[in-house]
């Protein structure tokens, strides 16, 4: 069977890389792959130690692997530092390159002030709206919508269906997935005798440089300030920023996550799932979130945060948890009266 | 330098307006500004007295304000029992005109049998279906799909890439931003020996006057009766609408908010952010529901409502939250015991 | 007034049903209608004992119920072992069909070496990447995106603006709604000094045949193996399922949750809505999770399993519950202290 994978040597895949190779620097490898399913000719990597178990047996041809764990590798030890990391550089040698057909295509429909550098691919559908600028090695995926005004800086590729309203700016090397919506007026409403009145949304947003975008996430445009996702900044899918937030570098956010209005979260944070983030207020840098957390206050400290009670039950215990914690002002109302009686009967005794 | 900006006088700026100006009426303002912001010849405004500490040394133009505030406000005054409404209708002066393409762009796809009023525009790569019906001023974005029988009001504006599909029905003056999508079939399954049947959806969607619809919102037709939206309804990003709902006039739900299915909400309610509400329930008007609220049961009474432990603290306490909380019946046992010694105790002291 | 909607007999609409007709089979119906609401020459059905008020003065021509509700029903009976299913399958009667144009769209994108049926139905603006393969009888609707080297089964529908990313393979008979992500990449960065760089995502998705997948709904693609989601599944709106998840066959999943990485959920699962489910961890098959409920670890027995603290109460009552949680560890000192003395107390007694 021919594979029509392209194959490396080890030497070649660490070539540059910051690791020491125990083992055969001219073996062939045609993929990475999972240690709990490792293949002949292949290369894994050991980080979570709940695996190490299958180290011992492995079929992989290489495994990328920490000092510690150097020893026990019945075959060719990539050792880094920093092994997923490590992991990362060398599966891009392994990443199917997307077909794109580079340049215009026919169907996209570019208003004649727009600014594209002659190096920009935009697939078909797509809509670029007035005196839009788009920088070197662009890509934009098929029915992507990009309004009046707004700038994408080099190398940045936007998938199928994502919508960029008006005046938004966005950096170099963002990565962008489908359906994405940025620029939509933020949430502001002045009720006047019970209807809501629209508050104009006069802000923008911008993207800094490497940021990595979700699948149907959507951030809003600033009230009047605009709203700022730093450089590095990585958002997963379906989360939702509210107008005028500012999201500091290199901070990554899960899935699912709402932040509201006017909240500013600092660099370097780790923010995971379903969290549910309040407005106007601040999280200071180098917070992490645990999941499924609401964060009701600002965070000056940077520490690991959590709210709320955790852990699934039985529905029959968490009915019981449930009615002994509605129960708790009862209880508290007999530890008193025990503390009132047993004062009484010491004082009695006394005297 | 030269600003290109459209200059107005307060005096312009205030006409029609119910407030009271005190100060200069021809002093020229070039935009609006945020308090803590505040910049020459703008407009700023204040409601939050966090935001008091700024009026001293503002550098705004004027100050939309309470009277209460009024006194103390060391430039122009506009004085209105409602500075927020206010705010928004003079930030509507200086709201950029999207600029929008008039007329049918020629790669829309519209049926023979819809009918379009004259002034409505539809932007490039549009599909309308048959019988489709769009009133006067309607505003379509790029990409957009409106699904057969559908009908639009006059005024409404849909953004980019926003799905309508068949038979709902929109008022007028909506706005809803990109990535809606609007009349998807309900989660309707029955389960005949462990394979789910699809439950046919043959309801629609009804969609009042004035109604905004944040980005990536989903609301799904009706199973047998109509999903319902009434007038003045505002709904976030990334709200999930279950089919059959029905939320009642002037109610705003704040963004990723789910309301699962056949549960009626009243009018004039406010549910913040990341709420999650049961479904067959009924909330009753001017309900206010506090953000990450669960509610899992119908509400009779106006007020504002809340559920479940909300908090957020370091990691190390919380579990030690976590760890009391499952302890709790443990606690109860202890002080019933408690109880029923002292009660034996006294009991025995008395015989 | 003259109906357009066709009718039925009674003895056609249950012709090949597992039931037993007890009344008229000749009466003429014109369509279905909810029990609370019923309407003559309509069925209805009753399953929810709530509405058992409703059967005694219905106005519908024929109620399907159960054996045991038989005896109280004024109209001719359709008795149902499963009387939502049957529902289901006589509900399909009326559902109107959505008129489809046949064919390819001349403004459809198919790349030349795409291989579809000639029964296929391509709408407008879709675009149709290199190599994909779409079989017998689907239906792509308006401005869908379908990325190179993926596969449709036969008789699949996708609804406007889906995009579908490259080599995903999807099975027969899947309802995709519009807004839906398939094959986004994974959330997998790895950080090397305060910088998150990006783990090239090499898996794919694989969707069985009967999925059903709810509007702007996100399924990312595996890291390294496929994310995978097996026949029979049926997804609500806006859920996130992360890269290399599992989900069995005939597992039901309500809108507004979120799988996080590499978790595997069983065979015939039921979650509700708004679930947050933690990465890595195994539910077995068979389990039911009630809604709003944070699981953070594997589930290994089938039964009902829930989270937290559930129940909407007042904010100021809301306010003292969190106030005694958070008091709970000085009323455990203040019992250990109680317990203490009483020894003591006792102990003083007997000597």
């Amino acid at each position: 069977m021919v594979s029509t994978k392209k194959h490396y040597t080890l030497s070649e895949l660490i070539h540059g890389l910051d690791v020491t190779l125990k083992g055969d620097p001219h073996c062939l490898i045609q993929g990475v792959c999972p240690i709990q399913q490792s293949r002949p000719a292949h290369v894994t990597f050991l980080t979570n130690p709940l695996y190490r178990k299958y180290l011992a047996n492995t079929q992989a041809a290489a495994v990328i692997l920490s000092q510690a764990e150097a020893d026990n590798c019945p075959v060719n030890a990539i050792i880094s530092a920093n092994p997923h990391y490590t992991y990362a550089q060398i599966a891009a040698y392994f990443e199917k390159e997307v077909a794109i057909s580079t340049g215009i295509h026919p169907t996209a429909i570019i208003s004649e002030s727009a600014q594209l550098d002659a190096s920009v691919t935009i697939a078909a559908h797509c809509v670029i709206g007035e005196h839009v600028k788009i920088a070197a090695n662009v890509v934009i995926g098929p029915g992507c919508v990009i309004g009046d005004g707004s700038e994408i800086g080099e190398g940045s590729r936007l998938d199928a269906n994502v919508t960029i309203y008006h005046q938004i700016k966005i950096g170099k090397r963002a990565r962008i997935a489908s359906g994405v919506v940025i620029g939509g007026d933020g949430f502001g409403f002045a009720n006047q005798k019970g209807v809501w009145h629209k508050v104009p949304q006069l802000g923008s947003v911008e993207i800094g440089d490497d940021v990595d975008i979700g699948a149907n996430t959507t951030i809003d445009r600033g009230a009047l300030e605009n709203t700022v996702i730093e450089d590095g900044v990585k958002l997963d899918n379906l989360i939702q920023i509210g107008h005028n937030v500012k999201i500091g570098a290199h901070t990554l956010i899960c899935g699912c996550t709402g932040i509201a209005g006017s909240t500013v979260i600092g660099k370097n944070c780790i923010i995971a799932g379903a969290c549910i983030i309040n407005g106007h207020i601040t999280i200071t840098d180098n917070v992490i979130i645990t999941g499924n957390t609401g964060v009701e206050k600002s965070i000056t400290e940077p520490g690991i945060y959590s709210s709320g009670v955790v852990g699934v039950v039985q529905n029959q215990e968490f009915r019981k948890n449930n009615a002994r914690f509605y129960r708790l002002e009862n209880l508290m109302q007999r530890v008193k009266t025990l503390e009132s009686t047993i004062k009484t009967l010491i004082e009695g005794k006394d005297t």
